[in-house]
């Protein structure tokens, strides 16, 4: 049977990179040599089977979504990602689940070229933690309250594929296979932002960000409540997924506004930065949209194409109240 | 209903202390502004209910437990704490369960000085990670592969009151209930030796360390293989807790050598440096004892007090083979 370590060897413990970590697995620490003058950014994340992800999830998408969730926090936060532990408690030690989750897992930390640095293994239902480190230059970072009124708001890429495949997969409605698998793929394999939120902070463009990760209008009220100012939100500027954008209105608004597992970026920017934002988007290759405005007035108000008023009654998703 | 905000807020979001933290609870990421010519020491551990602790157990003492296990890591890593994050699944949201779970986990924190700077809840099977941050001097960090042959080997407090309450709650043994309850303040609420670890290693006194989680033995195997050397330890020399103490020299030796959840340190130290632990462990009124030697030659020769090999065919813990 495979010990705690062997598990570990065979399928955690890779021969050394070149990476910034000054010592990976296999000590009681990891220890990283900070890079002088750069703060360090660290966000956790838990998945737990049958509420993240569907029991029976395949291992190679979770390794890459279990990931891709925490370094999508660090784009939010403009941070360059350095390094990862992973803490999982797993019903037993199967080779083929352990292979295909630890593929999955490496294949998108060495996009990034970021090492796992350490961790912890144990019997459990079925958990992944992960907890991510980036740095970003001091007074660089993109933090939830430094929203502006007069700021415009951007969003990354497309929203609400993910919320329609879990509205299939829930059968709250229907999608041919083929569509089905065109959105999933938005669901399971999230791309995280990093590059575009790095340029964000780096060059100074952006003021505030957050990643969208329990629905747009749950996230951007958390920038609304820490900066203290209020927005207007075009909702039908909202850039919907290929799938989602084929589907009716009252969807589209729903699944763009209040979807969830979208893991783009939601950041404002001074009216002065338009052409500054386009440009680093273009040069990363990302599409961004804008899709309303930072008010002093506190609140959050939904409008359509014409600017009326829409009443949407759309909740965010909270863990313990749904 | 408690939402996740409000539980975050209500128990785990508490005025900014003197941190270290540039930025804490509240946003995509924490961001810690390293101490200039530091490396940074990381180190997770995961604690699943049933595994780790029993169904049911005390909040308060769980929320000390789980940090003190990972600050261990760091004491045996030399390491001084700086702060952690906590990712907790919960099967619901109880106001008694989450109070004296917060209770416990600040008590140890503020004692130690440092902060919880970020983290995530969400429902589930009752899972607590924390990943906990500590820094320590470029090359005095207490590394596994570094003992030597000639190292004294050396023991923190005492091992086995955490073992034998085990046995007790599982039937193994019987103890009275004042018994039972002073071996099972060692399982509950260990202490760890951070001050001890940063004194060895940033006077740079001692060569190897590790916290003992699974066993003496198992433990300073990790220690001899990662250094590439063998030992020589004198079982009848391990210092046993004051309950076990009073117990057959079999049960004695068996849950010194091998018990487990001790959270004591064991670490190397050149002979010449034997005046140089006692005057440091002194000084953090932390007993240490003598109990064996580092030898060039592979694998761990257990003795009794006479030099007599001695057989004990013991086993460390191991999470997906027990």
């Amino acid at each position: 049977m495979l010990s705690e370590f062997d598990l570990i060897k065979e399928y955690f413990q890779r021969p050394q990179h070149a990476t910034r970590a000054a010592l990976g697995i296999g000590d009681d620490c990891a220890l990283i040599a900070p890079t002088a003058g750069r703060q360090i950014a660290i966000s956790s994340d838990m998945l737990v089977e049958g509420r993240h992800f569907f029991v029976g999830e395949d291992p190679q998408r979770l390794g890459h979504k279990a990931l891709a969730v925490n370094l999508s926090d660090l784009a939010a936060m403009g941070a360059r990602p350095v390094g990862f532990t992973l803490a999982l408690a797993l019903p037993s030690a199967e080779r083929a689940w352990l292979q295909g989750f630890s593929q999955g897992l490496f294949a998108l930390a060495d996009a990034f070229n970021i090492e796992l640095i350490g961790g912890d293994t144990t019997k459990g239902p079925l958990n992944i933690c992960i907890t991510v480190f980036g740095d970003v230059a001091p007074g660089r970072a993109l933090r939830r309250s430094a929203a502006r009124a007069g700021d415009d708001i951007w969003i990354s890429g497309t929203l609400g594929d993910a919320r329609l495949a879990l509205a299939a997969y829930r059968e709250e409605l229907t999608l041919e296979d083929a569509t089905l698998d065109a959105a999933g793929i938005r669901m399971h394999t999230p791309v995280p932002r990093v590059e575009l939120g790095m340029l964000l902070a780096e060059q100074g463009i952006a003021h505030a960000a957050i990643d969208i990760s329990d629905g747009l209008i749950g996230d951007l009220g958390h920038i609304l409540t820490a900066s203290q100012v209020g927005a207007t939100l075009d909702v039908d500027a909202l850039p919907a997924g290929d799938v989602l954008a084929t589907r009716e209105p009252a969807l589209r608004r729903a699944f763009t506004a209040a979807g969830g597992d979208d893991y783009e970026l939601c950041f404002t920017a001074p009216a002065t930065a338009r052409a500054a934002v386009l440009a680093a988007a273009a040069s990363v290759a990302t599409p961004v949209t804008r899709v309303g405005v930072i008010d002093a007035a506190p609140g959050l108000r939904l409008v359509d194409a014409a600017g009326a008023p829409l009443d949407l009654q759309l909740a965010s998703f909270d863990h313990f109240t749904s």
